[in-house]
């Protein structure tokens, strides 16, 4: 029995419910017993199944005596279904193994303590540090209070998302404004500042890749828009019934359409990134997008709230001294230049991506 | 025997001669018997034997019935060494195979003529395309009268050849920079901006390479300073008796300084790129690699005269909307955008490089 080589296994089914389970982790399962994997579950979507649930009603009474294999503690307390743990004893499993213990407090070693004093065997920390970057988010979220922010910008090699008369429909290609799409369903939150709502007037939906949707109505979205100069017929109001809008501002005035919300975010000239990252972990936020401009990356760079970043690059010089580019603001010296330790480039359609993440898990 | 195969150790022998042999072509040769190579000759140096006269000669008396593998066309004139042909003939070889033609007009197809009215077996168009590759800047230079220009840039992830305080030391690691100074290596002029000089006080040697010394004392190091602007004790001064350096200016003025000329292109208040290319091109200049700035760049994009680039990207972010950038000047629409066609990526060792092909050989 390959234990990594099952968990690496349970992390793929895992994966197949990013962006609908959500502030759930992702979570896999598979039952195993004789050499042979007799089920494999995952939690489909927020309300649905655990991904133990999942798989062991598939494996039926063949659970007795078999081993489970899981990404995450299972769960020991009732939320939406009944707890997991209950079901493994019951169903007469004998061994567990778990790459990672829930950061959940609801959970966070509960679950393994009582598999064990039910007699079965416990095995926490297989692939553990894959398993915490698979959902970054919500380890994240419970240990560090705040979402996990990822700064997604489409450029040319030049560095400039727009060409200095402020085109930038289409700089990158199809293919990348797909998987640009696929970041947003994964997401809690998707943002963008207001020079670049008053450019683009983007919906900040995932339409290209929509699937079914998220129960709480996700990814929310999100402007950024001090002196809330937003237009009534901006197209993020569009929808606002499945993808709700925030508008985060210094101003105190009000709009009055459904699934819209201004947030005053205080002091009177600028908003304070800080208090919306905070309003963001208070409205359960794991996963949020931010989808600039050059002075929204900015800010968030300047205030360390980046933990990865999707650069999508477009083989086209463009030049512009008045061009933005995908980072602006008074920009930061030499020295106190941010450094992407972890990193990869990949060659896509006609675009190369460079995804890099900036945070520990 | 497979030719191609044979070639290309043919161009690899040929590489090796590199930044030395300007304004002559990279060429390699092979002797190839009974199946066997009996000996290998590249062209080392301006001044020095031909490939094929190298290869010949190594291989002695058993040149005899043997077949010649070569890139390009033999000469048949007698210019620093005497004619290829002539010795290939009297060696007794009894089949030649060549990539190409030498488009230069002194030998065009003489060459390959003269071997086939000597009975000699000859074919001609063996990996053309990746021949003229190699030997692009010559090939444009005697096609298209100008040189082949290349563009070399090094940037944050964010387009930024340098902060808003105009740091730019050092942005890339040391061995993109040593992969710079080969570029530096195997041109024959290298030019910048007055802004980057005033800047960066660069050298524009290739000294973490310096090896042997070109016979024609290349590169050249070109600066474009529009108001003479360029200080006495510029870095650029030092050894101008191995690296001359030429500034093209639209000021009437002198510098008396040895190994440096002042060069007026036209026009009171700007240099007319077209121009310099020009006067490149009287100078013999094969290759000219670009350094930037960013306007420099925009100027050399705008004019239609980039052929190659290289951008070095280290993951960094620097931010600065006044930062300069990998290419400034006014900007093109995004339907004017220069789409670079042929490229590939690579990851060095901190950085990664993005090198591209603009014009076709």
């Amino acid at each position: 029995m390959n234990k990594e080589r099952l968990m690496r296994k349970v992390f793929e089914l895992a994966e197949k419910g990013r962006g609908r389970v959500s502030p759930n982790p992702v979570v896999g399962a598979i039952v195993y017993k004789n050499g042979k994997i007799i089920s494999e579950g995952y939690h489909k979507k927020f309300g649905g199944f655990h991904a133990e649930r999942d798989a062991i009603l598939k494996a039926g009474k063949k659970t007795k005596g078999s081993k489970l294999f899981v990404n995450l503690e299972p769960c020991c307390h009732f939320g939406k279904t009944p707890p997991c743990v209950d079901l493994i004893i019951s169903s007469g499993i004998k061994e567990v193994y778990i790459s990672m213990k829930d950061p959940n407090p609801v959970v966070n070693g509960k679950g393994i303590r009582k598999l064990k004093r039910n007699g079965i065997k416990v095995e926490v920390g297989i692939l553990e540090k894959e398993a915490r970057f698979l959902n970054r988010g919500y380890v994240f979220y419970h240990e560090k209070k705040r979402p996990w922010i990822i700064l997604k910008g489409g450029s040319t090699l030049d560095g400039k998302i727009a060409s200095s008369k402020g085109e930038s429909r289409w700089i990158t290609d199809e293919f990348s404004r797909e998987i640009s799409h696929i970041l947003r369903y994964n997401s809690d939150a998707v943002c963008v500042g207001i020079n670049t709502l008053l450019k683009d007037n983007p919906s900040l939906t995932p339409y290209k890749v929509r699937k079914e949707i998220h129960p709480l109505s996700r990814p929310v979205r999100v402007v950024f828009d001090t002196d809330l100069r937003i237009p009534e017929n901006a197209k993020i109001f569009d929808e606002a019934g499945i993808y709700p809008v925030i508008i985060y501002t210094a101003k105190k005035k009000e709009i009055k359409k459904d699934g819209v919300e201004v947030m005053k975010v205080r002091k009177k000239n600028h908003i304070i990134l800080k208090d919306v990252i905070h309003d963001f972990y208070k409205r359960g936020f794991q996963y949020v997008l931010v989808e600039g401009g050059g002075e929204v990356f900015f800010s968030f760079y300047k205030e360390g709230f980046v933990d990865e970043v999707y650069y999508f690059y477009s083989p086209k010089i463009i030049g512009g001294r008045e061009a933005p580019t995908l980072c602006d603001g008074e920009g930061f010296s030499l020295k106190n230049a941010l450094v992407i330790k972890e990193w990869e480039i990949e060659r896509l359609k006609s675009d190369f991506l460079f995804h890099g993440i900036c945070s520990q898990v």
